[in-house]
């Protein structure tokens, strides 16, 4: 098995959140966990799971029922939307790449920036964006939930009697289903728990070159984003483009959004994103927080030219891709959920659409 | 049961698209098939049904990736959007209300002005109508399933090699799905099977007066939408309102659209619809072809004064929409489809999305 030792992975390249010591102990190649970590406050049970997964694909959670989470975080395929920007309510387009929800429980922040410790409070963003799902304000969407029957029973059921449905509650039901959106056994799993026929040459030659490449300096830990059990509020970041001036720069506009700096306003998160999953990777296209690359072939040669100086052969790119494809997991079968309807009567209105 | 003789069915309010003759026998309420009518030159496999699932969902049927069949005939709800209309790519509103695609299968007429004769014709509109799914022509349509592996390999096993992906192809694979879209089991349909506890009082109460009241002259058979066996091309129209010149019809533009005239451009079709189903009724609001009012009481009351010109008390009211509701049928579990992806690579780009 690979080792990669953490004080490499952590060297100059890899930013934390904030001071944060680790001890320098070696690790390796991980294979993705069956279960994500679960929050003392939010335990898991099959019927919240079940109205979070209501929830996720209720479009009356925006404004002018016309988006849910699942619009742009697709969890009957990549768990995006495929599109380079995301759209919201009334047709407008967002700024950013929807990252895949997929195997997101392991990610210690949420929204390229991460201006969202845990998917509980990732949730509660988009529901309120105005270009996302375009709520006014919490009170609405907590409104409409608690008018459809249906819905109200099984919050009084999942969250008792008295809390009922709340909008922290609304997020805490959704960040449920989303702990269970987990994608194991990809061929690179097999491989790495000792089916040695599961990565073909070509992936494992990938394997090795991300590593000799310094691409795993960030793109580690199971879910290639780095540590996956860091303290709520640490995220794992990067600055891209690290080596500025690139062509690349130019031509994708990779420096245009300042990223985490619209977070922190600290001048030292300019241009700083979360590490992204290589999970699935070869699903999400396309590519970075813009969106703005098309094929995983060329997001690999732009991520080694601007963030480790380096121009790869076409041999090296086509094995990466690779090893890349290997990491596409098995997405779980789900039932169709039924969302539940409000009798006789409409709930999104003439007013609702009306601009 | 209660009898209804076809003579008074279509005595002069129900209109057939032409000239038919039916012989006069007597006819009764009806339970809802199990299965749908199936034409000859699209025969169902289970392979079709889990193809043209996919495609339902698939929001890459639409020019800029965001909206698929089941955008606004949710079929995890009532099988529309619930919006008085639906909106299309760009945040366009069209102009009418969404039909509910459950049980469609059963009716003789597509679209509200019954443009389309059957479910396979009907798949082929929306995909290409510019504010709805939004797609230039349909050979982008064929091109983008085909560049996608999955697909071009279920077209290919379900179709046979050489029709493969086809414009046709895909509405034939949608319209097999949408035919497995029934729900049987109401409480109407129990009752009328024998089950005498299935229908409260109220909805008994409903059941005498909707026929009563003259309801049932056009919202009769099976599906309460007239005759589900008329031959191809023959559908079951109204005229709405049949009695103009009701403050309801102001209040809520009634005429302003005039219907089957934009297909026929024949003046005896202004202002004619196809009569559409009483079948989970309950679930679709809100109401009539530009989703005007928004309860299912307000409803009965303006079908009551502009086709019958009567005048409902509320507990005629009540009781009808009681009956409405035992038409609440059972929806089919389903498995959540996986939609295949494409790998290394977007379909959907940036010129796509940019207007």
């Amino acid at each position: 098995m690979t080792k990669l030792s953490l004080k490499s992975a952590l060297s100059p390249l890899c930013v934390l959140s904030s001071a944060l010591l680790i001890s320098a102990q070696a690790y390796a190649f991980e294979a993705l966990p069956d279960k994500a970590p679960v929050p003392k406050d939010n335990p898991m049970t099959p019927e919240k799971v079940a109205l979070g997964q209501q929830l996720f694909f209720d479009p009356r959670l925006s404004a002018d029922g016309t988006v849910s989470c699942n619009t742009c975080h697709n969890v009957m395929s990549s768990g995006t939307d495929n599109r380079p920007v995301s759209a919201g309510v009334a047709g407008q387009n967002g700024g950013r790449s929807a990252p895949t929800v997929w195997n997101a429980a392991f990610l210690t922040a949420q929204f390229w920036d991460g201006r969202a410790a845990t998917l509980e409070d990732q949730a509660k963003g988009p529901i309120l964006n105005p270009i996302e799902m375009g709520m006014p304000h919490k009170e609405l969407a907590v409104k409409r939930i608690e008018s459809i029957p249906g819905y109200a029973e099984q919050f009084a059921k999942v969250f008792g009697e008295k809390s009922g449905v709340t909008y922290d509650n609304i997020a805490k039901a959704i960040a449920t289903y989303e702990r269970t959106l987990i994608t194991p056994n990809s061929s690179f799993d097999r491989y790495l728990k000792g089916n040695k026929k599961a990565l073909s040459k070509e992936a494992q030659a990938g394997m090795k070159l991300v590593e000799a490449t310094g691409c795993t300096s960030c793109h580690n830990g199971p879910n290639f984003a780095g540590p996956i059990d860091l303290p709520v509020g640490q995220g794992f970041y990067q600055k891209f483009p690290v080596y500025p001036g690139s062509s690349y720069e130019t031509k994708y506009n990779l420096s245009n959004d300042s990223g985490r700096f619209q977070v922190t306003k600290d001048e030292k998160d300019k241009n700083v994103w979360r590490v992204p999953t290589w999970r699935n990777i070869a699903l999400t296209a396309p590519y970075f927080h813009n969106g703005s690359v098309e094929t995983l072939d060329e997001a690999v040669r732009v991520m080694a030219k601007t963030q480790l100086n380096k121009e790869l052969s076409d041999g090296d790119v086509t094995s990466i891709v690779a090893f890349l494809n290997s990491l596409t997991g098995e997405f779980p079968q789900q039932t169709l959920p039924r969302i539940p309807d409000l009798s006789n009567s409409s709930l999104v209105t003439m007013s609702d659409i009306k601009k």
